[in-house]
């Protein structure tokens, strides 16, 4: 970055508090990181903005100045997507945290970027309303739709992007667009919404989204399928989904990952590959689909089945797995966390599961898989000392034999944690050709490339 | 044009055998019009290629000569999207009819351009799957893809969007890309699959598409419902949906609608505005579903109601429905048909459909109002004596007060037919600054403007 710090300070001052701008080494550290493995970089300048026009105004600045800017949410990213290492401005979006409106009749809000998604739902439970995004972490809404997250219950509401019905966008120039309406469907000029969801703050800033939303379902049934082998457990959801029964949320746990939850959250589960699987919908329904269910299930080799029904035992269900990243790190003090993220046809899961562990094994990591398995998403979470060289190398290397074998198999780098700068050197390979396409729109929106420089693509970098 | 058709036919002969060629009088006529009462205008050649080799040369031969191209699918379009109004090449996509692949444990089929949706449900049939998508004509599924089309099934399964997994597009140099893959998620990259889908020919040709489809439900149960007044029809759904009974149709027939299909189709419906409803699930689910959704019915006047478990019965329901249009064709002969097309979030409808019926009937034309009111759009169905400019006017005055209705109410001008010149004046009302990011787009990617220009985006034409 060529212009002083200080001169960038006193422009922004111009529209901004002195308190919504901030250069303090504290508060530059916390937004240099996200919760992955990748490497710390600070930015230069840390500013809170309460309004869209101080965003634009602050987007003018950037543009005109060519300062590079990250937006930033609650810093939960998985691949180093708010890290600013070409440092200059990083935009925190806490103070814009406000629920502006809930269309209970239209089964929609509109919020601001800094509402994390727990804080949306505590407040839709008064309306017996949900939002259905769960990526575990409470995520901003404003980063979940720049990383177009997903997570448990994408397999029966679909993932971040399928959610949103709007977003107004600040854009590399300081204009501001909406991307979408009210409509529940348009076939109304170039699909915005969808090109601006998941592009991790690379063409621009979101000021305002507005979210589909769900009735609470009337009856909700968990589960927890033990199964003999990895293989068995991926059959049954794979003719559980051909049948067709709406399973809501369906997540493979590996006998690793089993051990960890035991340790951690204190359970005696039976040490084998298990599914935790719920149901959403009418009573009547649902035990007819439990039944059909269980018999699939049993068709597969499951050894062991409990439904739950209660709404506490549900919650520890699901704990228990939501847990399962922090029991690892709590397992192996010291050592960071890397987790794969490919997602493939659901015909090809069995054979990457397999894969996954095979090279796990033999790369001497430790660590465990678990997965959206109804989506042909999974992560393997291995624990690594950073500051063990070749260990990390062992880790990278492990990762990328994971995206290659999925890649081959015409599946993708990142089911949905995002490109960042750790996918960043698969997009070329995964894309081909399309990613010049990609490069070209980015080159287009964002001409002096400002926005999050270095994500996704990469622009003479 | 500049260049002489027959320099132009001569070049494609280098890839192009002669019967795949043609510059027949009755040829162009065919592909100088749609479905809609648009003016019509030729190409000056139509060609009909049968590889995407050849799509690929006949793009990079159109890019370096800078002759306009227009994909064609069926010709069904509403909104004159394939009538070449810069004449140029017509790309006929009809002998690119295959079925590729049918990936049933992924619920995936991979299919050319040119394949019609009835011709893939046969095929789907013998696996026990079916395609959602039902705009009621028979168009090509490149077509359909093109135009984000939806139709009745939208409300559970979603638009042609949502079922786009992966598109082969030929960009306007020639270059071939693809926008997915098979993984039901990603977050790699921008989501080109969003942006292609539904961008008209207007930024690639299609030549390859890979869909998702679904296992055919257990059980289906169709309903009519008959209401005193549409208020209180769209007051029932909009109930239906909040509680969150999944119904896989709903559409709204009003009274003037009703008398079409008792005169056309032979029945004896109750002269009122109905709803035709359909749930697909298992037994039991449906069951309580439609006990529940007879309630909310009651509640809100329904005076009448029927249900139909009877495949004969309910097809017989779907067929009056889905002959609506051409009840009306047929019942007045020698007009052309105005169809209208907005979305309005659900709150709204009630009031859409009032001011639309109202000013259908002040503005002295025969018409109906009918709409898939699970999405909030609606259709008013206008006869028009094309040779009466006066009648013209007033129909086209009436299509703009209900967008300028819809648009005043964040909606969108169009929410399934698209853009094609017919809705190309609303756009840049629609979309504010946002058509800017449209026209960088196009222009980016199209920078000589020879794929279907004119449409959806204007450059200086």
């Amino acid at each position: 970055m060529t212009v002083a710090v200080n001169t960038i300070v006193e422009s922004l001052k111009q529209f901004l508090d002195g308190d919504q701008i901030s250069t303090n080494e504290t508060i530059r550290e916390l937004h240099g990181q996200d919760e992955s493995y990748h490497e710390a970089c600070l930015p230069d300048i840390v500013v809170f903005p309460k309004t869209k026009e101080q965003v634009c105004n602050i987007m003018k600045l950037a543009n005109t100045l060519v300062v590079p800017v990250v937006p930033f949410g609650r810093g939960s990213s998985l691949e180093g997507h708010v890290i600013p290492y070409k440092n200059g401005i990083t935009i925190d979006f806490s103070l814009m945290d406000k629920i502006l409106e809930i269309r209970e009749e239209d089964l929609l809000v509109k919020v601001q970027p800094g509402v994390t998604r727990m804080q949306l739902n505590k407040e839709l439970k008064k309306y017996g309303l949900f939002f259905s995004v769960d990526p575990g972490a409470d995520a901003s809404l404003g980063g979940m739709a720049a990383t177009n997250a997903s997570g448990t219950t994408a397999v029966r509401y679909g993932v971040m992007r399928d959610q949103v019905r709007d977003l107004e966008v600040v854009l590399a120039d300081g204009r501001i667009i909406n991307t979408g309406n009210l409509a529940a469907k348009s076939s109304s000029g170039y699909h915005l919404n969808g090109l601006f969801v998941g592009s991790e703050g690379t063409l621009g800033c979101f000021t305002e989204l507005t979210l589909k939303v769900y009735g609470i379902p009337e009856f909700e049934i968990a589960a927890r399928a033990v199964f003999p082998t990895v293989e068995n457990a991926i059959a049954a959801v794979t003719s559980i989904l051909q049948v067709g029964i709406p399973i809501a949320r369906v997540e493979l746990v590996d006998e690793e990952s089993i051990r960890q939850v035991n340790h951690y959250s204190d359970m005696d589960y039976a040490e084998k590959p298990t599914l935790f699987i719920e149901f959403h919908g009418n009573e009547a329904g649902l035990i007819q689909d439990v039944a059909f269910t269980r018999e699939i299930m049993e068709d597969n080799g499951c050894v062991e089945v409990q439904f739950e029904t209660d709404n506490a035992a549900r919650h520890k269900l699901w704990e228990a797995r939501h847990n399962l990243a922090y029991a690892y790190t709590h397992g192996h003090p010291g050592k960071k966390q890397m987790v794969t993220d490919v997602c493939v046809a659901i015909s090809d899961l069995a054979d990457a599961v397999r894969f996954a562990r095979e090279q796990l094994n033999s790369a001497n990591l430790p660590g465990g898989i678990l997965g959206h398995v109804g989506d042909g998403n999974f992560h393997a979470l291995v624990m690594i000392d950073m500051k063990n060289v070749e260990e990390v190398k062992r880790a990278d290397d492990f990762n990328e034999s994971i995206v290659q074998f999925a890649l081959d198999r015409n599946g993708t780098c990142t089911g949905e944690h995002g490109v960042g700068v750790g996918k960043q050197k698969y997009q070329a390979k995964e894309h081909g050709e399309a990613f010049h396409v990609m490069e070209t729109i980015k080159i287009a929106l964002d001409p002096k490339n400002i926005l999050n420089p270095g994500k996704i693509v990469r622009m003479g970098e």
